[in-house]
């Protein structure tokens, strides 16, 4: 009895003796593969986002037929300016100890809603002044994103809002900060200049719409997990999808024509407004969600676009209120029934302080802009670029 | 010696019953990491595909250099059409337990097929017949794709046709059908009619070709497994610079000089060419399907294109005979020889199937798409445009 | 006590056999999933490469006005025909059994530092002589590489020069090598005639330019491990960062206004420099890399170049000893201070044979393409396309 007893007791320790050997194998293995994958899951995702920020956003804005080298290289400059100032302020204020990679995202997303910010104010800002904008806004950014996400002066819960690919603090918050900026950066001769594009800038504005398409849904799954990200994508693309046909149909019908702009951009509204809820909606919300992002864009661009501008005093040049602002808070009110044990309040919360925030702020950036001086010939590259002949 | 035996037994228990403890061990980490792994390897390609859909394409066929806007306009609906139909139909109906990014690929591989059969009749159809067309087209497509790869009806075996990038039930079924469509969709004015270049959108065609090339690796290695990733991928590369260099050489010799069109198109038939057999092949066969492909699909365009369009009297806009059709039967064909194991019956019969539904339904299509109409100014924005001033 | 003996036994036995099982698990595992998943990572950046090589340098080349056609063209046949001839010869010659997509990445070096030679003499070759040259730089490119890197006839130690983004061996290799045709390749006629650019061919080569910038991370992190990833590709966008907003800053202080000319190449000259050291230099050493980078780059468009065609009497078309040639040469320098353990009078040596290897060959070279004729109208599509009108 005793040596079966033993044998059994031997047995049994064997076995639990060999779990931990084999937990630790499969430990072993997952921290040795898993961080170099996702690291380069996130890379790739990330490289996807700079092709927005630069060809994306960069050619979208070449649609002001003369402003074409201008918006280009005001493109490499906010960009250039953003991501280090991002990461250097990350690395040292907030003590977060995020990888390289993971914070490289992070600030092509402040790239990103700058770009946005910018959009309102293009072709009325000299070179240098984008560079200044970019100075004022990256702090701003990283306020409103500390304080909205990351539980900033305990106002609201950290993780509490939910803006997984940005519509709140990514969209609605530079589209606001530049609606703010616009206010003293629009001149009465500017008011009065037409913005001019023609079928060269049309085609380059197409370009820059569709990487800003194409590469979207790795914006929006940058960083959820591996098991959210099939859902997200599809999402994503489902919404794009919704608000592009929904672009061309809103704009025939209110145009009789269609509006080349109204399409390069409420296309990807859906975009925009899939952000907030993209890792949790169902693909029929995602669906929906485009469709009436694309129809409100594109009504926006038709019908609002003009009446706004007169009532504002502002050119908004690239219609980032649109595109940008009101489909990113459509996103943030589109999470409220979607997404499981979200507390309303705090996303409303949320939205609020990004609001007041965004517009105050922009104002403040627009105060300090004009100090540079203002730009010679509105919307045309010649007063800055050398040899600048059509 | 009962004990003894009794301690053998114990021993061998032991370690069987280690044995799954292990290979649950293993399954648990392949099945943590692998899925997650390989949906992000499956993503990659996916978002490269839509590079080309919407860019590739989209820019190849600006060459209608005042069609631009609509050509864009027409590639972002048939895409946005196309994708959801497809995964739609596709949840439902065959009861297939896809997972989403491998049914987002597929679905992918229906919009190309689309884009290719509209490249056929661009400049002749309405903005709204676009989305017609992707409205019968998806069926079609899922019905040739159903019968040749999948085994519907029964006539061809589940697996048996060898079309790993798809030169047969994509490119050779898109361009087909887009044949079919054209019967009908070519008016006497239009055929009349000039389809003008000039430097400008000969230069964003080659945009758009460039494009197309450099992804086509991630179209033809979309769904191989990772082993055959390497060989695909090397495959496609090297029947691509195949068909470049003998595009050059047979364009010059033909026509004296150098047409940019053969370049921006017939540049890419070692990419169609190499589809149906590319996880197969060497990488020797690889380079002369590329060379064949490239000098049959310029020969097309330099010489065949004329007198078919006169035979047929239709106009095939962009040549998708020529850069599809043709091509992608070569591409059926060459699986023939190369494919190891391959029943030779069942391939001709996959290619026979592909033929025959592709060009009657799209006639059948043909029919249809006059019930909305014709455009009044044939490759020309300004119909339907607003601001349409180049 | 023989009972309890021989339990201790088996019960060590069992364990100790338990053990090569847990590690052929373990093994097997990353046998299986590891290799498929570094071919993946691999593959996924040489497609960014691709991207670069085609749509980066073709359209950066596309400045030139009125050879756009040509540009693209000859883009399309040099890295068609460098990539085959590239991947054969060092399949056979030296024996290394690299795999299909590790040399394809390495095949993607040679095209660059190709596409950056022929950028020198850009225009003013038929496009036969493109592919000559083709024919002629790879093997001098592998030549020098086997040299330098792979410790070929002694001189250099195999893996003692660091060059791991190719600052040495591809840019500053290319750009000499270009500059030696040049002697042979600028003809009075040539030298006189002006290279006229204007809006369109100036927002082509920003496209360019971006292209390359938003991949530059994925030529530079091609081939290191995964653990030196995330460092190697931060300091090659802080790089970038770097060099943009320096050229702007040294763009507008030299020549009063700013030359889209500066902002499109030099911006990338931090990407250039960058190369030798991106895998060993702090963020700070990447930025000041960058700064400096872009200053000399900037200041060599602006001051130098004039200076260096009249010397010389040549033609550099796309400016290649700024962009790739000092700035190369500087990566190399800037290694000798940052990379630790780095023997300097290698890393010289390397530098050394590179410069003389590069500038002699290149004269060969520029030898013999004359025996294919000379371009009748330089920089010009005209005569050598069809329908060249603009």
């Amino acid at each position: 009895m005793k040596t079966r007893f033993f044998l059994r007791f031997i047995a049994g320790m064997l076995l639990l003796s060999s779990l931990p050997l084999l937990s630790n194998a499969t430990e072993s293995l997952t921290s040795g593969l898993a961080p170099a994958i996702t690291d380069d899951q996130h890379y790739n995702r990330a490289i996807h986002i700079m092709a927005m920020l630069l060809v994306g956003f960069g050619f979208l804005m070449v649609f002001v037929r003369k402003y074409g080298r201008s918006a280009l290289t005001a493109t490499f400059l906010l960009v250039s300016i953003s991501l280090p100032l991002y990461m250097v302020i990350s690395s040292k204020g907030t003590g977060i100890n995020e990888n390289d990679i993971r914070r490289l995202i992070l600030s092509e997303f402040c790239a990103a809603s700058l770009l946005i910010a910018a959009g309102a104010v293009l072709g009325r800002l000299k070179m240098q002044q984008y560079l200044l904008l970019g100075l004022l806004f990256v702090p701003c950014y990283m306020l409103n994103e500390w304080m909205v996400l990351e539980g900033g002066f305990g106002l609201v819960g950290a993780g509490s809002v939910v803006d997984t690919g940005g519509s709140i603090v990514i969209h609605a918050f530079g589209a606001i900060f530049g609606l703010g900026v616009a206010l003293t950066m629009t001149t009465k001769q500017e008011f009065e200049k037409t913005i001019e594009s023609d079928a060269v800038s049309d085609r380059y504005s197409m370009l820059g719409s569709m990487i800003l398409w194409v590469f979207w849904p790795s914006f929006c799954a940058a960083l959820v997990t591996p098991e959210q990200m099939p859902l997200t994508v599809v999402n994503v693309i489902l919404a794009l999808c919704g608000s592009t046909i929904t672009t061309y149909l809103v704009s025939v019908s209110l145009r009789k024509k269609i509006s080349i702009a109204d399409i390069a951009n409420a296309a990807l509204a859906g975009g925009v407004a899939i952000g907030s809820a993209c890792a949790d909606a169902t693909h029929s919300e995602a669906i929906i969600i485009g469709v009436v992002a694309g129809a409100i864009s594109t009504f926006g661009f038709a019908v609002i676009q003009a009446r706004q501008q007169k009532l504002m005093k502002i050119i908004d040049t690239c219609g980032v209120t649109n595109l940008h602002g009101i489909p990113g808070l459509i996103g943030g009110f589109a999470a409220l029934p979607i997404v499981k044990g979200l507390e309303i309040k705090q996303q409303l919360l949320g939205m609020v302080i990004t609001v007041v925030l965004a517009f105050s702020l922009g104002m403040i950036a627009g105060k300090i802009l004009p100090l540079l001086g203002r730009k010679t010939e509105a919307y045309e590259d010649a007063d800055e670029f050398l040899d600048a002949a059509e």
